[in-house]
């Protein structure tokens, strides 16, 4: 009987990524989730939702996107029902995301679930470590009635993710898990500077904020009743207007919200929140220079992927995505990112991978079809 | 009746480039003659014939390439008949193309002609001084009777071409034409080391081998029957071979040629040798960073052909050949050469620009339809 006590599950894919740091293999409609970055097989969306299939099935799992993106979504068969895939009508950071999602969940089942948040662009090295720890977070988030996270154990003074802190005696809770102690979050911390992200690493009381949450959708309402009534108040009229099938009603309450984060939103000032501890190797693949952390290198540091021609290169990034349709040879070369794609080629050293974003801007000013 | 006691002149064109250094734009079929390298609107053979023009009218021009690449020079257009485009059945050499070429127009015409042996796949920045130095070079060799060739007066010491030697006074032969000095050739010497490359140009004594000759074939017979006996009795092989239209025989002779050059067959050797003194912009357009001599630059000093996406580079050589078709995007580069073509891509440093022979090697060896 305990597990019919157990509030039924469903979980929320964010994939409503923009498709510019992977260009030129990531486009308008074809962002970094719908590529096969970490590996050749499964794009990464797909990855996301297989992943998590063994504790939530896919029937279960809604995909929130850009409408630009749902029918490519679709097409890539990722594994949710057609129906699951959603569009928010327009950007509006993960608050409104997540506001769209629950007003969408809502208005089709109850708020006796629990919702799982996750992303679709995070590469996560132990798919079983994953599943424990988001187990142990739900658990933890369902009998604790509490807004939970997880919190990955940080490798690195990386000053491009957020943190969260725990209490400092570093006391886990009543343990829902043997492996994945839990905590009450002290605090969340925005990029750190470089001295501040090794202090953090130091002290041992800091996780990376992965950017994934777990919730009762009674709690997450009642919380933000509290944090952000106006995005609260939103979600109740979205699911009245989803009722009545009045679309342009949804549109015109979703077009109000602001342009917040849910950490910013919810997460930062809820007063009940706890983080999993998550110890498996995790990385928001950012940039193509990531692929120097998630994939194998040749005997010169190099990350060759789809048979280029590589002579005399160090520690670069080759990556010819079209096969032997495209020779592509790449000499004497070290620390550069070299993509090909069938209809367009990036050429940029390791340490500006962040700059393609300049390569994209120009080309969409001078209307090319290739972004 | 000056003009009627004056030879016939035909030119040969030697075109039978491997088409390796200008990989990827250059191919097996489409050799760097038959690319728009140093401007947009002509192949490089396509200027060499139009420039002698004035001269030696097309339907006296023979182009001398390799089988493979007979039909793409006659579908390009060059100008010249069809009948006029020839293949040497295999290759030797400089010496056997012109052996091959003599036979041919000796087996259709006559010994009465002088011919002029021009290049193709070379940059001349001016082609009215061009015409000026090899017409006084042509009647030079007329009137002496002499094997003439141009020199081009060094603007830089030079490792990559030979230089030829004139006498120490530097005392012109009579004039044949007031602007262009005509010498009698001391020496020709091999490509030398920095030091004596620096060592010549300082002397004035040395030009540039351009690779041009001028002579009479009544002379060039006479001059090869001594300095290379054989090639000379191939000659005359071949040319009863073609009166009797057995190609296989035309064949076997060529084939057992030696594999040398004219200069070292035939002008090293040879005591009569003159030289004419070539003063306009000349380059051999060795590989892609002889761009960098050839074609404006902007304000970054790079070489830009084809409106790729171009920031923050400097001194870079960035081609796209495919135009919007491809967006070729190059950021943050500096000293590098990225060539695109619609199916394969370059990237090399300008210093290293001669190894793209390595990549073409190892896509030779991967049998890649690219080369």
């Amino acid at each position: 009987m305990t597990e019919h006590a157990r509030p039924r599950r469903v979980a929320v894919v964010m994939a409503g990524g923009s498709g510019e740091r992977f260009w030129p293999l990531s486009r308008w409609r074809r962002p970094k989730q719908l590529l096969r970055l970490t590996q050749e097989k499964q794009t990464m969306l797909e990855e996301a939702v297989w992943r998590v299939a063994p504790l939530i099935p896919p029937q279960d799992v809604y995909v929130v996107t850009g409408e630009h993106l749902v029918t490519p979504i679709r097409e890539a068969g990722v594994g949710v029902p057609a129906e699951n895939v959603i569009a928010e009508p327009c950007k509006r950071n993960t608050a409104g995301c997540l506001a769209y999602a629950t007003a969408h969940i809502l208005a089709k089942e109850g708020a006796s679930r629990t919702m799982a948040v996750l992303t679709a662009d995070h590469v996560i090295g132990d798919p079983e470590a994953f599943r424990k720890t988001i187990r142990t977070a739900m658990e933890a988030a369902e009998s604790e009635n509490a807004l939970a996270t997880i919190g990955i154990v940080p490798t690195r003074p990386e000053t491009g993710y957020g943190y969260i802190q725990v209490n400092a005696q570093h006391e886990p809770l009543p343990d829902y898990s043997h492996d994945v102690p839990v905590y009450a979050v002290e605090a969340f911390h925005e990029k750190p500077e470089r001295g501040q992200a090794e202090a953090f690493v130091r002290s041992g009381c800091y996780f990376w904020n992965g950017g994934m949450f777990f919730w009762r959708i009674s709690l997450f309402l009642e919380a933000l009743a509290t944090t952000a009534p106006n995005i609260a108040q939103a979600v109740h009229a979205m699911v009245a207007a989803m009722r009545a099938r009045d679309e342009g009603q949804v549109r015109r309450v979703f077009e109000k919200l602001e342009d917040i984060s849910i950490d910013y939103a919810l997460m930062e000032r809820a007063p009940n929140v706890i983080v999993a501890r998550a110890d498996f190797a995790w990385d928001d693949v950012g940039a193509w220079s990531a692929l120097d952390r998630t994939r194998g290198h040749d005997a010169s540091g190099n990350v060759v992927v789809g048979a280029p021609v590589v002579i005399d290169c160090k520690d670069s990034i080759i990556y010819n995505d079209v096969g032997a349709d495209m020779a592509v040879s790449v000499v004497g070369m070290e620390n550069v990112i070299v993509i090909a794609a069938r209809d367009a080629v990036l050429v940029i050293p390791k340490d500006r991978a962040q700059d393609v974003r300049r390569a994209v801007a120009e080309l969409k000013q001078r209307k090319a079809r290739q972004v």
